[in-house]
């Protein structure tokens, strides 16, 4: 079986998630005081740019994955499902940190955020140890090394994002500054040293 | 006429359908309270999972009948609207039984997701006996052992969400742990003895 | 400039507002007159249900016609964006007319409902003679008749809408089982008839 | 790495914010009232007319960028991710646009659909001269002058929409009235005038 197919639907999914974030945007406001409105307004964007960069980041590092995959198995199909429903469930703990951030939901806000990345990162090795252990679903062409080298690099995933929930136990705004940082790192990281 | 677009066509529903399931979920308190609201929101995760985790078994079944499939014409094109019409369908039956998990309309919600389920099943049935028959639209070097052996594995599945939609009228708990069981059952079977 | 990225940007608009339009269908009632208000509300059902056929319909043509094209430029392009402006419009009218077909809103909505459906086949229209004129954007290897055919097929589309609306100034109730029949007639015609 | 998959995931974002638009198309009245609250709707169509040609325009463009680009690299899919959540951005300030049309809050409005366009005009500018610059991912076969055109279209797009928005200050009807003729005058230059 090829991947073109899985990697069509799941291309869907992550467009149709990042852009759903959109509808959470809102700005009530009658009149004058709409400029006041959109000012106040501020979580909303910044929680859309870190979900969409979050759900790029994913989506950047899928590809990246695929590009060494050259097979597909009705069990890494649903592996990917369980994975691609973690992604989908991403914009409704984001539309939570936006709407708590300055109350006293924060916490669980962020809790619920900070879950949702560690299962979505789980739910990503899952997929690549799948593909990647015995060389089972990847390319005959493909280079050990970078095979081992994305293995590597997604090991640290779901115990970072484990630690910055942790934090929003003791203080909710640092854990929502920490996922913040770690998307924009990821971002910097990638691209600025990032060879392929 | 080839299957490509039609493919293309089918996925962007699957995709759509999953992804939309999200925009249900929802968790509103003020404040401090937002905890116990998220606790008590658990039936729309699990509606959640349950509604991506069927629609995700369809897709791979539609994904395997199309590994099948090599030719395309009119009325194939209308029969996979049909099928898809009922697909993108489940999001509003799967919200249904989410929102009334805990009162007296349960009964009725569980009837009109099995209803649904059923006239999804038909139209599985509907879409690939009409590629299958004869070997109308199945590719030429098609082994007709896989061919049958689906045709096999689809006859039991409407009957299935038919009765479990009757159980229902006795009690509308016991069907909404069967319809969960049923997605669980089939995600477990195909991926622990699922060859392809 | 080859026809791919325009069907795939197509059919995602394509899927996407025939899926969206699952997000009109509602039944608010709590506990046991959950089943009542599943009944009443058939319209709703009956209108995702002609929507959804009527824009599977459009697709098919779209693939039909896009079977016979073998380029693009950037004009073809615009037009296409013009033709799925009014495809992704039709959620909305068809959300009007279920809404109001039990009050007296129905005939400004049947109006609503028509002139998008005269719209959208004006635009197919051009997309279509813009691109078969001259064989303009036409594949080399094309059956001419198979061209005339399509050519032929599409004129009477818009008069035939145009002709549904004018109904609904006498009495809106025909003008939608008008729409309706429309809709029946073209997938009956072309799946009992049709030759490819 | 191609540019397949990266074109797949924009176009699902093109695609799936340029339909979402009809999600803020509203017409609500009970009875006889709908044909007049649909008169007076009239800002909401005319905001989703200009808002899908314009993103239908920036997806032109995207594509006739794509003609000439061959490969592909992790910077270029996040500058991509960015370039793409400006646009999947875009149909929350047209929302606010239609919605303050006749009221005080349309200078608010204007001025964040004016700064969206900017950045989306910035972000398109960063995915093509990160290409471009030394034929960074250029095709071997592309022609230099076709590259050096493109380039030069792209300069006056951030300088012509932030000119309208300081517009909005002084004037925020005018502001709107500049944004709607900037895409119309886009599209029937490039319509009437363009090449491929």
């Amino acid at each position: 079986m090829s991947t073109g197919r899985l990697e069509t639907f799941a291309d869907g999914v992550f467009a149709i998630a990042a852009t759903l974030l959109i509808l959470d945007v809102h700005a009530d406001a009658r009149g004058h005081r709409l400029a006041h409105s959109l000012e106040h307004a501020w979580p909303q964007y910044a929680a859309y740019a870190v979900a969409f960069l979050t759900i790029g980041i994913i989506w950047v590092n899928h590809h990246a994955c695929f590009n060494q995959i050259g097979r597909s198995d009705r069990r890494f199909l649903f592996f990917n499902v369980l994975f691609l429903a973690c992604v989908a469930f991403i914009p409704f703990p984001t539309h939570l940190v936006a709407e708590h951030l300055r109350d006293g939901g924060l916490r669980a806000a962020a809790v619920a955020y900070g879950v949702t990345l560690v299962a979505t990162a789980l739910g990503f090795a899952l997929v690549w140890f799948y593909a990647a252990t015995g060389r089972r679903l990847i390319r005959p062409d493909a280079d050990q090394r970078v095979v081992s080298g994305i293995s590597r690099s997604y090991l640290p995933g779901a115990p970072t994002y484990g630690a910055a929930t942790l934090v929003a136990l003791w203080s909710p705004v640092a854990s929502v500054v920490l996922f913040a940082v770690i998307a924009g790192f990821y971002v910097l990281e990638s691209s600025l040293f990032g060879k392929a």
